[in-house]
């Protein structure tokens, strides 16, 4: 536990914690104000005399790996989320840690789901000391009553290559699970039954890590093609039976919403983005894979049909509907970071115009400019928006961490940015006067759509100069927070207790934001 | 000029310069023996804040980018040799530098071409200081004569992305001449007047170069899919006319070897890989573009015709032959380093099982584990081998400096290292009893076939059981001297000043051997 936490403000007027797990951790300057002076991350160089001259690294079992690979205590171990709420890989590695005696570790996943409840013993007996990563779910319960023993860091899928790149984070062991792998360790996520399209989350790891193990339950013989993870990084590889569920790795189907609300939102804001020009021929769009990101998309469809406009690219999180945009013409290339469905799986193996990209090409901060940059509209969701278009996607209004950063942060940085949002979710307003948690600055976000009314950054004049004379519900945001607050009333902030249980950091390596203990211990789950 | 060289003999008898340009070098220590204690070169971590928002690094002229990437006195450039003989751009950026009055480069190419002859001049007025690359051709002469004012370094292409990774060679610019790109510097060799099918070459350049330039004649509107050289890796982007001359780019078709004596000599080593079962199914191999490295790729065609045995990877370089194998089925991947036509670039371009490669994935000796070792049988060729197997590729018997290494070396980890070579060129035997220049050594070279004889190395005592009771000529690598020296007479040794000009690097980076400046300046070019 962290006490006596000294604490500082930050540009954005949060206080933060000086010190995180003992180490010294750099307050949130600004949105591009924080500039790194450093050098990358450097690898020991290893040498071709220490693996098997024909290639086949391959050992009999997970625990075989670890152990060849020195797992010990106060290690840093990573996983990668590409098997979402079906993973059974993270787990299995925590039971030989646990079954080894390890104490100490830090479990650094690019995410954590429902189905990692199974480590809350780890966490309880010492065996995990904490989670850097994201934590969905009862992880998160977990964290925000206080019960793990360090403090958890929440990143976006940029900020978590950043992290490993800059050195932030040295990992000591990634684990990879690959639905197809050869002995040597060139892996990818396209073809077997734990198929999950791509690998890119595992990227950063692979080629920063000291030790990698490919584990995968469906072992090629060499080449494995494509090698999206390069046998070249790759230190032990491991043959088991299973990796997961395939029926929750991947969803046999995503689905757009059904409920009426959800989809005037999505009407709502394809009507914006066409009345704007936004959507023009050879733009560029990203939505997520929830059911109102989803349709929106379709909407776009509709309007790009009806104008015989093409998309240079989409950025996926891919899914049917977004391959068949591809297959009918009016997408040239998804650029996939993520695959949501089976679709989205089979059209990434198949088609060359479906490509895979990661967090590094994608998100990065801390290269030489990224994709999100340009891309010309974004569609993103948030638990909440404050009237200086600040917001949160962390922490539900009673306080409680129950979701990961995912891309989120690193999409802000794209042409325009959009948040369609309900007024409020269970009579209590999403549209607020400040945050519970600061995950995204104001600045960067340009559109609020609500049910009752569309909010523009008051630093876009070009897009409220567009609306003009639209029949679009435009509505200052103070409107919409009066008209939420006029319904649900002024909600109760949440209490919290003064121990930090996770901060929250920008794509920059800097800290925007701490979660504290929730003083009241929720009793449902 | 390096006066008062100080010597010491290395683990393979050859005295070496404990110093090379200045700087302290490493004799070899042996095959296997030599292991890196430091860690990978650390670039400087960029950010975001200081590329332009939309991702656009186009700028007016390959100037102007180099002058905003700083060229200054006493750089290092590194550039690359995908356009071979055809290469605009190398002479362009040293124009432009010594335009410039700028003094003591280094250039660093992955090979030069009898193409850069032309640079030459600037070799004479101090604007590059010395190579460090192949120098095939006029460059190896002007060398071998003692008229370059540093040290040449030769290294293999595993052993210059090794140079990279460990920060023994730093780059400051590296100028990428791309066939496809996009503003972003997403780049691809693939498509367009100048398509040299990969960039494979420039691979570790752009990962490790403080700043990287990106030049096209084919810039085409971001994503530039595939990226085979990351956007993330690159500075500027520049557009400019022409970037060589596509006849000698790429051969418009690759030839078989109509000499008789060259097709026996690749019907024997075909028929040695028959009888001694190297030929078998789901094999895999590489042989060369040169014609007699062809010839061996269509009698092992015929041969697993034959059989109705299918190889599962061949290693490229490619080229019609091995396309039309691919297509037929008889080889399931081509994995691919370089592309020696017009049909190999095509087959990449639309075929996924023609696979770009890099000398990261295939012969880098400082990852963990690469290609070449998995590969069962390797053709080679070789100016000169003694009776101790070893084998010299980079100087005539006349001692003068005229090839590169290539992945020559590399590919010495393969299972059996065979070199068909004639035992005599224009009366001069090339089995002899000492190479004038070590670049391999016979410990990793297995079999030398020549049109009188094969001899097997005694250590493959497996081949020698195998190959008994075949009608295959078998001799000691003595009697094949012998042979030689009886047609041709003893061979007068090349006469050598003190001078070093170049050194040979092993793919560990130490220094296998050493070149001097030729006595007698040869008068005919």
């Amino acid at each position: 536990m962290v006490k006596q936490t000294q604490w500082i403000k930050n540009a954005a007027n949060r206080p933060v914690p000086v010190k995180v797990n003992g180490e010294h951790v750099i307050p949130f300057q600004g949105v591009g104000k924080y500039k790194p002076s450093d050098r990358k991350h450097a690898p020991r160089i290893p040498s071709n005399i220490d693996y098997p001259p024909d290639g086949n690294k391959q050992v009999a079992t997970l625990k075989e790996a670890l152990i060849k690979a020195g797992l010990h205590d106060g290690m840093t171990i990573s996983t990668h989320h590409h098997f979402r709420n079906g993973d059974y890989l993270a787990n299995m590695i925590f039971d030989i840690a646990h079954e080894l005696g390890i104490k100490n570790l830090r479990w650094f996943p690019s995410a954590s789901f429902p189905c990692h409840e199974h480590l809350i013993p780890y966490l309880e007996d010492g065996t995990i000391h904490h989670i850097e990563g994201s934590m969905n779910g009862p992880l998160g319960r977990f964290v925000s009553e206080g019960k793990m023993k360090g403090v958890g860091v929440l990143r976006s899928h940029g900020g978590r290559y950043q992290a490993i790149q800059d050195g932030e984070v040295k990992i000591d062991i990634a684990v990879i699970g690959a639905a197809c792998a050869d002995p040597f360790g060139n892996a990818n996520g396209l073809y077997g039954p734990s198929a999950t399209g791509l690998l890119g989350f595992a990227l950063a790891d692979s080629q920063y890590a000291d030790k990698v193990i490919v584990v995968t339950d469906n072992m090629v013989s060499f080449p494995c093609v494509p090698w999206q993870i390069q046998g070249n990084y790759v230190d032990y590889t491991v043959e088991i039976d299973k990796l997961g569920n395939p029926e929750k790795i991947i969803s046999g189907t995503t689905r757009i919403t059904k409920s009426p609300d959800r989809l005037y939102l999505a009407e709502l804001t394809a009507r914006f983005c066409e009345v704007t020009g936004i959507i023009h021929d050879g733009f560029s769009f990203q939505t997520g894979a929830g059911g109102t990101s989803l349709a929106v998309g379709e909407y776009f469809k509709k309007i790009m049909q009806q104008k015989g406009i093409k998309a240079r690219f989409a950025r996926g999180g891919s899914n049917k509907y977004l391959v068949s945009m591809l297959k009918e013409g009016l997408i040239e290339y998804i650029l996939d970071g993520q695959t949501f469905d089976l679709e989205g799986v089979h059209s990434m193996a198949e088609n060359p115009n479906h490509v895979w990209t990661s967090p590094f090409t994608s998100y990065n901060y801390h290269s030489k400019g990224n994709f999100a940059g340009m891309v010309d509209v974004v569609i993103l969701g948030a638990t909440e928006v404050d009237v200086h278009f600040n917001a949160n996607v962390v922490t539900h209004s009673d306080g409680y961490l129950l979701h990961g950063i995912g891309g989120w942060q690193n999409c802000l940085f794209s042409k325009t940015v959009i948040l369609p949002v309900p007024l409020f979710r269970d009579r209590i307003p999403v549209v607020v006067d400040e945050v519970t948690t600061l995950c995204g600055p104001g600045e960067l976000i340009d559109v609020i759509v609500t049910e009752r009314g569309i909010a523009i950054n008051p630093r876009r004049t070009d897009l409220l100069k567009k609306v003009k004379g639209s029949d679009l519900p435009v509505k200052t945001i103070d409107e919409l927070k009066e008209e939420a607050e006029k319904i649900c009333g002024k909600p109760d902030k949440p209490e919290f207790d003064d121990q930090v249980i996770a901060v929250i950091k920008w794509v920059d390596g800097t800290v925007i934001d701490a979660v504290k203990k929730v003083k009241k211990i929720a009793t449902t789950r």
